[in-house]
């Protein structure tokens, strides 16, 4: 039985083009630089995001930490917000890995202020004072909005003026330019580093990249294989990746609109609260009536071959990708019709 | 020249009877633990906080690390405030030493609020999340108040529900108990552990106290020496801390009427105003007038023989104690009102 | 230009067959642990080495210190040899991310002493000593050696008396099943878990296989997770690690036959010097003569296909793999040989 | 009851001179940089071994762990030997709180081979080697021995080679130039940092020093507040501190002597076999006649007030200090004679 996934992007398999490309692809030994796929994709991801160079890693997470290890030293203090990625879903890895204290201010719907920032930037020197080693913005946000170009903008100022650096956690980086509708330099050249993810909307099965200067990738190529992120002929998942950053990638605003779609016809449903204010991607966002048992839900659309993740946080979140087509969201708002009327 | 001191209460010198209960310490090697007069002091310090069992440490930044080394594992989530010394004033030391992630919740003038650390407690077991360790609060509090009684015990039942332990940073909290009105029991019941210092106020040259369970106190035993904080014929500076427990606790509602006169002859000055809110302790912070410089203050009331820090966020901070009498505030009025007339 | 590669069997490209069994592959999200093909995997290795469970991992220097962050709390202590990959070639990875102490016995030929890990576990209670929480051994040690069953045999007796788990690197166990040729099993009996590559001679193009009780393995999940190895749709790669334990497995043997064929043919050059002790699996060390500039041989090999890496503590060493040849051997030698003689 | 103690020299109780000197110390607050006491104590310490600057310390493990955090970075190497106390007795701290891995060499009685060293440092850059960051040598040795400046020298040329710095532990460095008959300042010529204690033979109650260069101080100054070690009062420590540097050390041929003589009293009882190879300072170690139990002896004596530790290693030690009188020896010999023939 193929399932209708609205769990997450992160479900999607690769496309048959992508498998054709991973068949085929040239390899060699990475760690020796020998992997032409992986150095194609590696030039190709760099340029993209206008940085000087590029890294493949195996995930998400590890791009995160790869990049606190390499930016920081164990003590250092990191600025981020309190509901992104790596302060609520890397399991802690920060004061592991890169031990480092993560100073966390509560996000404006996923914004930093920038005067906050400024304020919390330990700037004297003081013998109780760890140093701020390094800003941590996410684009777009995981709780589905996009983090305008003023915002980074304003907050590249102040790192600026304290000579600090910014990583940018974009998770889903392109489905930010997507919404933006702008070239994905323009979100990139307000940050020193930026980690995005080939899987995910891209449809790769696996991997992500960080971008940042040739200093900074020379650096952390060492660290990604202390993390056991050395991998030996990775063209056989790189070549996937470049199809994910040459063609999937001008496929996000189709999710986008699937999502908008899904949205209103949730809308419709009676006592269904859609919020409508964190719709700028692919994530719907939605309040269930008060009468909805959720765990019920979730296994009456399983049995109907549609699997959804519970509430968290008091929300559903059903994620539209490459996979989902309109008739098969036809069906899921048919099959919540029948559950709600039996 | 003999300073006024009002920088802080971590100034003050030992007294008399501390330099003589110093000199005729009975002291051994108390790594073996044959220190008869730190032994008394560990045993007296437990039973004052109603805990089994007591360790002395070299400073209150110590006692609290090692508390969090203690109470976690590398990659654990300790909830605590913002604003709290150990976020703000302790060099990072929890993200190296422990290796914890601290996840920050806006305090409300130095309290938390139960419900929001309930709804950061990681409840359910998700593979994205640290685990939840430790709750760590600040009583009296490092911005002059005192946490209450109710709130300290509404937070108690939010941990017990899940099963977890709090840390109280009570380097203060014989103020807190002083400001009360009530035995310092009363507070700590509360806690699991808690890190006292037996110098500020109290006068002693060096030193604090971690307080808990015996088997706590046997782990963290080791983790001190690991720490580099066993000592040897620590007798010489546990004696001290005996006077400060006996003796010199019973002082500490002098230091805080003083520190009440200090505001009031302070908010009659033209332009100053008192923040009245955070005065509960020896602590009285106040905004300058506009057209004070802080700096030209500091240095003019330096050369006049008052030491006091410069603004730190906008506010003066004047900290009373022992060795700070009325006649002494006295003179600092007087310093300050030739220092406005001129 | 396709190149004969002997600096190591990591360079092992995949297989025509595990080429086709990627492209086939079943695969799903396996955060969620939907990737079929990949739970097999997990299920089908965790048998073979006679444990309950499996995780699939994306490197060996991965699956070796997420063992040590699995076993170990930080500040523990963990004995192994000097010469072994955790101590010699991961980057220092287990100071970061275990946060443990190598305690480093001198091996002999890789075989560490029955009683001088018994002399150097930390026996009773003492303030100075951290805990021993773990013994890590090698095999096929990556000096070319295969440890012996008796070795093995009697350190387990040494780790039950003092209640000690060991973990074993065995990047290229399978290698020593085949030399010692007995059932993988029979080595693996003696450890608590292990760490497998489906990588080197198995010529999976990435990933490697930590092993151990069913509740080593839930834990190592999780820390699976922080570490960044969550991959999502994995089975495009352990399609290949299935081929690789299913049918290359029982190529090795034809591997250290082709080694033994190319020391010989060495042993006949002029002045060559090949380390026949060193000889139990694939790889084959040996010494130049003193008339001969190592990196000019190097360069001299290259240029003719032949790809080497220059000596290192004083040898060379040439691995032999799946890609390599009866041919490519006696070119390799005629190619020395013309060397030699110009 | 006023026992013998042969355990350590750290059970030295402090002079009557120390206790006075504390009693009537100029003390500050030594955060502020305000205690007179300890700067004064610096300045001395700092002189006496040829530095530009020192740090007073709690203990010695925590001189050497905040020397080892502030030459390293998490993750780099360090080389030292097998036997040291850093790797031995220091509970496993240096994978916490530098998160460092340490490199042992076996020593050769202490002293490390420079060309084991040489070989040892990670020379050329390679993706899987940490950095080499630091060599610690121990002098004296635990092991009651003293290096010789000959093997220091031999290795300040090694690290010089390669631009590494060096550390000693000299937690007994006076005793090592009272044997060697030296300036201690020959000794630490060839070091860049030196801890050693005022405690031990020099009979201060607490406290050890870091010195090094003003940058490296003043570095170590601020980790020194990470790790809890920044103290208010401390003059009244540090003024033992002054004692112990200008008067007491002169007293370690003393105690040396003290030690000949007890060895030679020692070595003429049956069966009785003394290390005389390891008697360069006031550690006597001795195996005891096979006949005779050691924790009955331990315990014999303890009722006649000595107090001795059991044997380690097969070895007994015997600790002679200031507070050890030749009376006292006599009396110990006595009482073992009484011991061995009833």
């Amino acid at each position: 039985m193929k399932f209708i996934d609205l769990r997450s992007d992160t479900v999607t398999e690769p496309t048959e083009a992508m498998r054709k490309a991973m068949y085929e692809a040239t390899v060699g030994d990475d760690v020796y630089g020998d992997d032409e796929t992986t150095v194609e994709l590696e030039k190709y991801a760099a340029e993209l995001v206008g940085k000087e160079a590029a890294l493949f890693v195996p995930s998400g997470t590890f791009g995160n930490q790869l990049s606190l290890l390499t930016h920081c030293r164990q003590g250092n203090e990191v600025i981020l917000g309190n509901d992104c990625h790596i302060v609520c879903h890397e399991v802690g890895a920060a004061s592991i890995i890169a031990g480092v204290q993560l100073r966390t201010l509560n996000s404006n719907k996923g914004e930093l202020s920038p005067s906050e920032i400024e304020a919390t930037i330990r700037k004297e020197e003081d013998i109780h004072y760890p140093d701020t080693a390094l800003i941590c913005l996410e684009n777009s946000h995981s709780n589905g909005r996009v983090i305008s170009l003023e915002n980074m903008a304003e907050i590249r100022k102040v790192a600026n003026k304290y000579n600090l650096p910014i990583h940018l956690d974009g998770a889903r980086l392109f489905n930010a330019a997507a919404y933006l509708d702008v070239d994905v330099k323009e979100i990139t050249k307000n940050v020193d580093t930026v980690m995005f993810c080939l899987s995910k909307g891209l449809c790769s099965p696996v991997g992500s990249i960080l971008a940042g200067s040739k200093d900074f990738i020379d650096r952390a190529r060492k660290y990604r294989k202390l993390m056991g992120g050395g991998l030996r002929q990775c063209g056989v998942i790189t070549a996937a990746g470049l199809v994910a950053l040459k063609d999937m990638r001008k496929n996000l605003k189709v999710d986008h609109e699937k999502a908008v779609y899904l949205s209103k016809e949730l809308a419709k449903l009676p006592g269904f609260k859609v919020m409508e204010d964190n719709l700028h991607i692919n994530m719907v966002f939605f309040k269930l009536p008060t009468s909805v048992n959720s765990q019920d839900l979730v296994q009456h659309l399983l049995e109907r071959g549609i699997k959804v993740c519970d509430i968290e946080d008091g929300l559903m979140r059903f994620v539209t990708h490459y996979w989902i087509s309109y008739e098969n969201i036809d069906f899921i708002i048919k099959t919540l019709k029948d559950y709600l009327t039996t």
